[in-house]
């Protein structure tokens, strides 16, 4: 997708105003030496913008620190990227568009950290809920205790460094599906490349612990928030493939496109349920920053 | 470290001859949407070049090209990127110096692949061998049979997403030690993060199977043809920690240093044979592309 607006972030500004600074979004802006491009090594974050307003700002800034943290990258400035956020959002004169940011390690050559934000737009109309997907599960490789064990294995950190989870996206279109959802080597139910996974079974949402080396989910999170408005009943919790086949209704969160449906998982039909799906979708888009 | 040449590569150019573009190295030369930068999309290779010869190159274009088969890139042209080595390497007027060379999957705005090659000099000089190393075990999470289970985890590739790679090498410096070597999570040796593993065992030199997901060594696999012509017995069989706390002599091999011994593991001292160092490090130096 091309972007439409581009600003060079300044990890290391004094003054969050004199961080940004506005560039042409097709022009080349990174060294062939920059971090990012020879190593995968940097986090980012992306954050969807309803009718100006980016949505759940802090709770991505949350997230950009703990992979920061994960990655020994110096602590990002929340002022600096909290403005670029909102100087790329501010830009995006459509209904549904999206912020990308990203810090990298920087230049091997100069040492300089490096920072970019850019904007995306239009994406799918907010009007519109996440349409059904089909979904396949795949072996993460990983146990579900590696965070813990073997923290260089980065399990749980956004990092640029996304070539499996590119491949495995290939890997599902192979096996005409959408959507991967990734097994741990012991047989738990992890997260998908890009989604957060909530799965229903008798009536209760659940979603599996960050324990397992994923992603804190800021969609599924604020889905649970809309859920729990509903007095519905909510769970953070260990989930098997044979769960998930037994579910009574699945999805997949992420920012840009909120909580899609699955409809079917290696092939096994998946009941969809439109109404909740709609309803949590308005909730989405009804956040404030 | 800064490079002192840079050429930007078109993957796709029918003529060699026109593939190649010289740019100055320090200026921005990719796009914030080149999906190396985004994704750690793409593959490359390091070749070092002793006096203005690039050692190696048919075995690094092998790999080149097997990595970019495992990501489902388009197969690289060996003409194009043979001519992009020998470019970087004509330029470079020190006794030893190196050759890095990139495909991106592209930029994400266009769908253009984009490539790129670089080279930096002086490294270490030729008449000196690699110095001794300290090396600890880091768990690499995955099983030794994932290549063959599970492709798009894209062991065995080397990609451009190296920040598990990057972070295993921290964790080593707050070790207090400077190198890596992976264990499987079912207990086989695999590879450094940079490098790969030669271990002489009851005078056998010994490294682990390709199968177990690891990158074919071009260094060690000339390390290998220097001890053949000596009568050396060679062998490539798996390894287990065990095997490596007993080793009567340990290498690093990687292709800017050649074959570094390590004198540690784990704190435990392993013997270090500065003769066969020197005599491989000879026989790499002697090498012709």
């Amino acid at each position: 997708m091309k972007p439409l607006i581009l600003f060079r972030v300044d990890p290391r500004a004094v003054d969050p105003a004199s961080a940004l600074q506005r560039v042409e979004p097709d022009a080349p802006l990174l060294t062939a030496t920059d971090l990012a491009a020879t190593r995968g090594d940097g986090v980012f974050e992306t954050i969807v913008v309803v009718d100006g307003i980016p949505q759940a700002v802090e709770a991505h800034l949350d997230r950009f620190e703990r992979s920061a943290r994960l990655l020994d990258l110096p602590a990002p400035d929340r002022a600096v990227w909290r403005r670029a956020v909102e100087a790329v959002a501010a830009e995006l004169r459509v209904p549904r568009g999206a912020v990308k940011y990203v810090l990298s390690r920087g230049d091997e050559a100069t040492g300089a950290l490096t920072g970019w934000a850019l904007g995306f737009a239009p994406l799918r109309q907010r009007a519109e809920p996440p349409a059904e997907t089909d979904a396949v599960l795949l072996d993460r490789g990983y146990r579900s205790d590696v965070a813990k064990t073997s923290p260089w294995l980065l399990q749980g950190a956004k990092t640029l460094s996304y070539a499996v989870n590119m491949a495995a996206n290939r890997e599902a279109r192979r096996r005409g599906a959408g959507e991967v959802i990734f097994v741990s080597s012991d047989g738990y139910i992890l997260e998908g490349p890009n989604s957060t996974v909530i799965a229903r079974i008798d009536g209760e949402y659940i979603t599996p612990p960050v324990e397992f080396g994923i992603l804190p989910g800021t969609t599924q999170a604020d889905a649970f928030d809309a859920l729990r408005t509903e007095d519905e009943r909510v769970a953070v919790r260990a989930l098997t493939p044979a769960d998930l086949f037994t579910a009574d209704a699945l999805w997949l969160c992420s920012s840009t496109r909120g909580a899609a449906p699955v409809r079917s998982l290696d092939g096994r039909p998946v009941p969809v349920d439109h109404d909740v799906t709609r309803r949590i979708f308005a909730h989405l888009n009804a956040r404030k920053a």
